[in-house]
């Protein structure tokens, strides 16, 4: 059965393929007081590889393992933001060989404090010089396409967890016969925050990412918010205000409920104390915002399966 | 700091929002012969929902304890094939809310075979009338998209793990400074296809289901295979090939390495029997089959985050 | 800080250490019709290693990574049942260092089915050579612990899922100011099953576990419960009634809930048709099933650090 | 088959049952800066409850379903700390049902930090009032177990991560024929740790696990690392030393691999700045550390099951 039985209204469609969660931890041992970065990258071709879905032939077929290496190869002169170490990926790939016209080269990033410790310190700020413990459940993450000549970079964070336990409202809601759930002025609003952004041009990705996370968090916390939906568009909204090098910004963010518990039944009240958290089913809200005077730019975005 | 800040230039984009993963158990019960629907449901709404996001105004917002209490009602009547059961929640959200005009539900159903037991059995295959044992570690897939009156039924499974232990090779492949990797002529294969395909039409979803399933088998099994991406596309090709109902099919399938072990330092040869099965990184490869004569039809395939 | 500040009553206790989660894949193929083992190992080393510990004298550390070598390259004879495979390790490290008086060596084992196809096949059953497609959910365990000459071998299966659609009731149970939960005479019992149980003697490993593996699938089917406690107890004194050379079994069993949904206030009734399947809070039945005139043996389900 | 079929040396061994994982969140509300405890909250009684296994008699049995209910009410009064409310279940279930002589109380709790937003806040350290983000990776462990009128209390915490950038060598250690590991004096050394101990008699709970855990970063970082069994020792040795009120800590602590990338094949060096992270297989180091002058206390330690 090596024989193709291509049918001639039968064709490749999208495509890319390559390495994924490359496991790259790098030291920055310049000085004493060593700098961790910590990524899982993966790295995505695009172009013209038909005879290798249709013949078996590799002649076109970087390998996923030369990939790889590359990744490994090009973090010796350091690493930097992951936009920037994106970056590089999608220019080595791009300008060796011809027939990769693109592809899609996306990393996360793990973060590392310094452990408090005053005894191997070349600092001030009693910290270790080189023993880290990890950083907060979240995850940041930078994402690169390449389309030609044409570049986008789109940063973002994963699970970003944060919980008001008051300052939410949720009601004047419509009724329908299915409808039971109360109307409330007060409950836990509890989320866990997936953000993307897309920068319109070069930044100290570093900086922006910091206040990008910072305008967040404190927007979460500082909306009186009557819906999911309006803290989602005041996060939105409030990044774009303030940072106008970035085209749009998407959330997808689950509403992790907390549902009060009741008590009666002991013979107890319950004023907004004791809550029990669900896991499944949850509420997922999710959503663009962008300027209208910048045009949409789908290929930012694409993902070539869209599975998800 | 209930006060909207809104610039002019910033708007909402796309939005979608619902309950994910209703978790859904269906017994049909109608003869002692049980029948046992297993399955997580996700309902997200799209239509005109900004006054949600730019106002805290609820209006229009249908709960999504709304949502899932409809699952659970729908689910009085049967559930049957999981497209089945969100075409019929598409319907009903879009004809119930004027506003609603469109959405995207997504099912997950899990397996359950019959235990094997003679005791308490009607029928004479030897098999339990009411007691499973879970079959598999694949899930099968339905996702319904709607825009208007334009309803999209794509159908997919997930983690189908397979694994030939011969029958594959891989050479011919470009080398650069950055290749190490050999080529081979014999080596472990083995992937966890996730694949997707949409009806173009009315099918019985289960009976094709359960063909494009066997297809992907016997075609993994049976293609000498010259590179993952020739085993993806000859699955493709054949599902496409046998079933005329079917527009395109996209696969996500991961190359699962099994790396010899080198057992020289041992004393030992190994001629293609020990193996270390990696975890990360793996090989990731991504492709479309589809008909040329076929309009595409990304709405098929939207995600509105695109975060994948 | 290299100095030990050793007070004179502290000292060390317990200890083990190893290679955890060794992914070895041995294919058997003397025939064209090749056989897949899928193991996770795990090798832990118990002994005299308190200069490890106090000086950081590695003289009788036999490294983790050796250890990982020795599990590769003793698969290189052939792997066998996992319970064969592990008592081999033991013999090898007990006997190879003079200061490893025992140790713990645990297998789990994934399960591979042959995919249905005739193309290439030697035997007439239309089923594959060489080609696999992975079966169930559940594990296979395989526990083996040294203690100087004194050896024990626990077998056992992990996430064996299963679920009874009727024929499980549950009442009679005492109430109190806290208690809320009806009683009824028909629910869903559902259950995802470990179980570990140690042999006597030597035995035919895959025979009796496949054995034990049926008796419980079928014990589970065919009592009429009236708890889950009930029925694992009848599901373990089946397995000691029909294996004389099982000296005892232990069960944990969750009890995985499934409510029936309230369609009440949409004015539907559900007679034991639509349920809900809840993640957590979870039942958690834990027991051992046990003969009277066996001695207990706790050094064959010793944890060191018991911390589960 | 509802009739037992009991054989007279068949019995019940070992048991206990309860309500697993009961997420818990308690919002402390008496002023308007708010404090949250999340928890995970297992309860498992022993005592008599043969009847329910052997005959189906409920009698005795406590609803895990009743558990759930009490933990919800007991944490209408406070939580406080997870070592605290444990030993509450402890004291009411043994104290409520005659036939109940002991158990074990499990919790986990996660932690929250305040969001920095000077907008609300009733002090002057510029956090909020009322929304918080998700700290750390690591949970917090607390275990009572109680059999009869003797009450073990063992506090832990998992999960913590931990890597040193140097500072750590592997050497001297012994080889034989299956040993390629090459010699180190200066690695990686990461680690996850979870870790646990036991109190002598009552403590302020919140105060010595903040110390503790201060004491083991502290000596993680600290120590020059010979082996990774050195470093656990002084972290166990440096926690008894200081806190007499624990008798023994036992640690579980992977030797997470990094592993230097050999870049010569692309005519690059590494000096210690490059590496692959691997996930399986990795070391697994455990052990004890005690007082020589404080009896052992098993039923502390005790797992039913012992299946870990």
């Amino acid at each position: 059965m090596t024989e193709s039985t291509a049918t001639p209204t039968i064709a490749l469609g999208e495509n890319q393929y390559g390495k994924a969660e490359v496991r790259l931890v790098r030291i920055d041992r310049d000085t004493e007081r060593h700098r961790i970065t910590d990524l899982s990258v993966t790295s995505q071709l695009r172009g013209e590889f038909t005879v290798a879905h249709t013949e078996g032939d590799n002649a076109p077929v970087v390998p996923t393992d030369t990939q790889k290496n590359t990744v490994f190869a090009l973090a010796r002169d350091g690493v930097g933001a992951p936009e920037a170490f994106a970056l590089r990926l999608a220019e080595h790939f791009t300008s060796s060989f011809d027939w990769v016209t693109g592809g899609r080269w996306a990393v996360q990033q793990y973060t590392w404090d310094r452990i408090p410790s005053a005894l191997t310190s070349h600092v001030t700020d009693g910290t270790h010089d080189h023993a880290f413990v990890r950083g907060g459940t979240e995850t940041r993450t930078a994402v690169v396409q390449r389309d030609g000549d044409d570049v986008f970079v789109v940063a973002g964070l994963e699970d970003l967890a944060v919980l008001k336990s008051t300052g939410s409202e949720f009601h004047g809601f419509p009724k329908d016969r299915y409808t039971t759930l109360p109307e409330t002025t007060d409950r836990i609003l509890a989320t866990s925050v997936t953000a993307r952004w897309r920068y319109l041009g070069e930044v100290d990705y570093d900086a922006v990412f910091a206040d990008v996370r910072r305008i967040m968090l404190e927007t979460f916390a500082d909306v009186h918010s009557l819906a999911l939906q309006q803290t989602l568009y005041r996060m939105g909204e409030r990044v774009l205000a303030e940072h106008g090098e970035i085209g749009e910004i998407r959330f997808s963010m689950p509403n992790l409920h907390h549902f009060l518990v009741d008590l009666e039944p002991f013979g107890l009240d319950n004023p907004g104390e004791v809550f029990y958290a669900a896991d499944r089913p949850y509420g997922l809200i999710e959503a663009e915002v962008r300027r209208t005077d910048v045009a949409p730019e789908p290929r930012a975005w694409a993902s070539v399966t869209g599975f998800c």
